[in-house]
């Protein structure tokens, strides 16, 4: 009898292989238990991780299968950017039902284009069968300068890249079953991951950022908590997309723009030049308890606090 | 109007600090973005990504909440023992359903215990809503003398560590409605990552090496094909539990012991003295086309190929 075994066989293999293809240059070293990498020297090592479900994250009717790998890895990335840290590798644990698997190899090209426009490879992954698609990114990065959510002084202005309310906008017509305008779809189903705009802020003068992935006013809490310090916010100042509400937009998650703590003096038109992206002055950072203070219009509002995951 | 928004608040930061207070001193730097970390210096970095589904690789009524947790991270950690590095952070994205949220804090215990086991903090996490459990588990370490499955060289021998078929055992005893032996049990809920083992055997001669997470035959094929090699096992020589069929203890997947190739001259009672674990030399590394040939009881068999998450 015949005693010889299948190697790499069976569809799990398949489908690795189905993926690897579709990244080609973009992916190195998969195939081994482990990916083995280099920190450069002098650079400390960042690591966040993250995980997009279906139904929870996104629905398979919003979004193509491309746009939900790219949306997945950006969210991730995301995180890097807000310690300015440069992205080097990507591991990808996609979970996922029958039914999603001719989609693969489009999930895998979203994850490529994400990973390659901040200049990652993917090293490695895990693909395994459930119930429902879930797609789990970790990012790996390097960083000199980095930035935190504790870093915020008194006296500091806040500061937002971009323009808000594109997400909340789409989510909002996605869910009573109207086609989003083209802008806010984009920004829902392509953010970009800030990577190159937070290095060029901690080298001109940030102290403390977060990307607004649980809604501007949440994520400005966690800095008011990280740093011990009030902070103010006028939403009259904040850049929202046309028609769009400003206490909605300053409420809505995944947006993955930035909110930043620095001195006043910060260079805001060097920085719209060189990245075509609005740079806002929105609030300040003052003394007392940690909390966010927010006015609309001249008077105090208190908006929803945020897009909680495990709430709604 | 008051305009103050609540710092930390939600469910999900609730149930962050309660696992965050489950690690204690196990887990440090979580709650910013990312985590910040440093690869010791001269020291490669090795990470590997890996996920445990709710009724893929475990169902609820089989195994505590404390083993899910502590078994999902040591099947993670497991592919760093493949590898010969050492574990020094671990990263955990959990997505549950209600239901599971009470039992939160004993997820997290098993698996600050798994990391506790190998040295490694907790360093980062994402928790999310989801319909099924899923527990992804991100793992980093370092290594100086990297273990691969491509290093095995004609005329090596093939080892393998421990003794085989408790959890292939654990399983179908499971599946059929009966309880599992004790010893099968305990393979199967709480197997161990030879973190320590791998590392003494890649100073000791270990030219590649693999976790037996698939099953043995498969995961053997996996490094005569990254190696180039045929691969000749004899089944009667591996260890396997009592009354258990040796065809199903190396067909059985999530063992987690290792198996390497390595020069005939391997010291393997200094290692059974060291680590009180087995250490069996089953078969050769030979010239010929990349694959795995069996033989139980003097015949050549073709037992089941293996244990695949995505056919079963």
């Amino acid at each position: 009898m015949k005693g010889e075994i299948a190697l790499g066989g069976g569809k799990e293999f398949d489908l690795i292989r189905a993926m690897r293809s579709r990244w080609g240059n973009r992916a190195s070293g998969i195939g081994d238990d482990a990916a083995i990498l280099e920190v450069p020297a002098g650079e400390r090592l960042v690591v966040s991780t993250d995980a997009s479900i279906e139904n929870v994250h996104f629905r398979r009717d919003w979004l193509t299968p491309e746009e939900i790998g790219y949306r997945a890895a950006t969210s991730a990335l995301s995180d890097l950017a807000a310690m300015a840290a440069t992205p080097f590798a990507v591991l990808v644990a996609l979970s996922m039902p029958e039914e999603w698997v001719p989609d693969l190899p489009a999930i895998a090209d979203g994850i490529g284009e994400a990973a390659s426009i901040v200049g990652a490879q993917i090293v490695g992954g895990d693909l395994t069968r459930a119930s429902e698609l879930a797609i789990g990114v970790t990012v790996l990065g390097h960083a000199q300068n980095v930035l935190s959510r504790s870093g915020a002084s008194v006296g500091d202005s806040v500061f937002v890249t971009g323009t808000f309310g594109g997400p909340a906008s789409a989510v909002l017509a996605f869910e009573h079953g109207e086609t989003p305008g083209t802008w806010a779809r984009e920004r829902f189903a392509r953010p970009q991951a800030r990577i190159r705009e937070a290095r060029w802020l901690a080298d001109h003068g940030a102290r403390a950022a977060i990307d607004i992935s649980d809604g501007l006013l949440a994520d400005l809490a966690h800095i008011a908590r990280a740093s011990g310090v009030r902070i103010t916010v006028d939403l009259d100042a904040l850049p929202v997309g046309e028609g769009m509400d400003a206490i909605r937009a300053a409420s809505g998650g995944e947006e993955y723009e930035l909110a930043i703590a620095a001195p006043i003096g910060l260079e805001i038109e060097t920085f719209t030049r060189e990245f075509g992206l609005q740079l806002s002055r929105i609030g300040a950072i003052e003394a007392g308890d940690a909390r966010v203070d927010v006015t609309y219009r001249g008077d105090r509002v208190a908006p929803p606090v945020s897009w909680n995951h495990f709430s709604h």
